[in-house]
């Protein structure tokens, strides 16, 4: 039978974090669901003094901090990303491609995309535009593919695509070695709009333009409307009160995704709270 | 001229100092009062595993990381108990005894009174019964005070207050030396209940009772209620919105005070929010 959670966190920034610490102090069973690097975003950070109990870190080391405490407890990240969150009633449905995970209760700690969008996503979103190459790739069977990409994680998509598709093009928006499958053209170059009619057609990049029926970005964040369909979002963040509930019972948010100020601790904070409010949604279903 | 603060935070535990490093790193002109122990529920911690960062240590361990963020960014600490805070429109008052600061704007970080009411505490409130030794004391001039103090700081007020009062009674709370005047009788017993007609008569302890007729409790925090009139209160927590504000404007609250759950990091995180918050409005001004 397919394990039921208590709870289950959706992203590994501070907000994430702290909300696991309090589901393990509380002894509930939970999954967490991110990446090893826990944030982008805590990577980034040249210099945070505003971490109470920490002075002058790099975000390179507030990581280490968070990763040896999480340790510390034992606590372990699935390292897979979730599309999709369904409200079944009873549960929640947490889906990873064709893969489902169970949970009575949900944390949103997604994070916020500080990346602008391109010109043309916004207007070609469903008509070519998306957000998850591995659940749309059967639609672009035999056609050409673009995957922008702003994490590493999307090389294993794009060798995934590559297989269905007729060819892929990649573009990278971060640094680094690539470990990707041959049949895929790695294209460095900055992407500057999306053109068609009704539908995709071209993707122009500041060195040349391809001609692609399909562009995914691939992005740190999913916006949580798409991720959970018939949230409430106001100015495009997750709704929320004090106790960090949303409008979908059993399902909380916590961190950037709430809204701003855009903060390490306040997003901390906002875990510690959401979990402790879940741990009393669960307690209130005896 | 009377220096007028851009922000007076009042409490200094972790949402009073997170309050200030982001007040520090906005270049704002600011003070915070509170003690140099930053918080007694900080030191009485004798384990925190949920502060994300830190794993396995005790609140004193966290007070001294706190206390070196702080000094590390010359933050001081106005070892001063905020009797009352008026708004006067274009700036805050803040009472200690006879002294008066002015600010802008204020962040209240007062935390809660974790202690219960005495018997009898809230029936003589304002008929024998008081919170500020120091502001009531004319009032007792030539009359028996009993003071029930729940920190040291209790020690100072207990010696102003002897230099009036006919006699003084101290029923320390807390452990260790009393550094205190002489003509103070210090009593180490426990409190049970206050008696009286009209006006308070007698305080009983467990082991006998004392003729008085005030009696002051001077506990960790003044309930903000009493601290600030006017102020929103709901269920004994500050009423505020999810930037911190409170009903009065340029003044907000963080932490302990605006509602469980009570935890240092959601203190922390709240403590950031209202100095952004505050931060904002005052910009406004310009
Ligand atoms: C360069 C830079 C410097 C900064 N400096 C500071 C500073 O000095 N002080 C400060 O307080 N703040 C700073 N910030 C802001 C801070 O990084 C954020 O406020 C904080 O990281 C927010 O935490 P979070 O947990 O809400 O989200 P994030 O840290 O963004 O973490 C979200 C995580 O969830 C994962 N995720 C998202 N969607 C899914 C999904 N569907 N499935 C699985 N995982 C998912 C993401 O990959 C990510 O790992 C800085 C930010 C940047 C970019
Ligand atoms: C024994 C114990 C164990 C705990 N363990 C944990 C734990 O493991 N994890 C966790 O997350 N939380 C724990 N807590 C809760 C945690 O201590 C509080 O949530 C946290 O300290 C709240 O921070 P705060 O800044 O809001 O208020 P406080 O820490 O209470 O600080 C308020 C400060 O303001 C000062 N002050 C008040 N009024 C005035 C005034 N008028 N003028 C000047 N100064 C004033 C006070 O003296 C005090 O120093 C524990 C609490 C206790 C008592």
């Amino acid at each position: 039978m397919q394990t039921r959670y208590d709870i289950a966190i959706v992203g590994s920034g501070p907000a994430g974090l702290s909300a696991a610490l309090n589901a393990k102090i509380r002894n509930k069973s939970f999954i967490i669901f991110g990446s090893k690097n826990l944030s982008s975003k805590l990577q980034k950070a040249p210099k945070v003094n505003n971490y109470l109990g920490f002075y002058g870190v790099s975000g390179e080391e507030l990581k280490d901090k968070f990763l040896s405490h999480i340790e510390g407890m034992q606590i372990k990240i699935q390292e897979e990303r979730i599309n999709n969150i369904y409200a079944m009633g009873e549960y929640f449905a947490l889906m990873v491609n064709e893969k489902i995970y169970e949970a009575k209760t949900v944390i949103l700690s997604t994070g916020v995309e500080y990346t602008k969008a391109l010109e043309g996503e916004e207007e070609f979103l469903g008509k070519g535009v998306g957000y998850c190459a591995t659940c749309d790739a059967p639609l672009y069977k035999d056609k050409v593919v673009s995957i922008i990409a702003y994490n590493k994680e999307g090389e294993k998509d794009a060798s995934y695509v590559s297989e269905l598709a007729k060819s892929v093009y990649y573009i990278p928006m971060y640094r680094g070695e690539y470990n990707i499958n041959d049949r895929v053209t790695i294209i460095e170059d900055k992407p500057i709009k999306i053109l068609g009619n009704e539908k995709v057609e071209k993707l122009v990049l500041k060195g040349k333009e391809l001609e692609t029926e399909g562009i995914f970005l691939l992005k740190d964040s999913i916006s949580p409307k798409q991720l959970v369909p018939g949230l409430k979002i106001t100015d495009g963040h997750v709704d929320v009160d004090r106790s960090m509930k949303t409008n979908i019972k059993g399902c909380f948010a916590a961190g950037d995704c709430t809204g701003k100020p855009y903060q390490y601790i306040k997003a901390a904070g906002e875990g510690n709270i959401a979990s402790l409010s879940a741990v009393e949604y669960l307690d209130s279903l005896k």
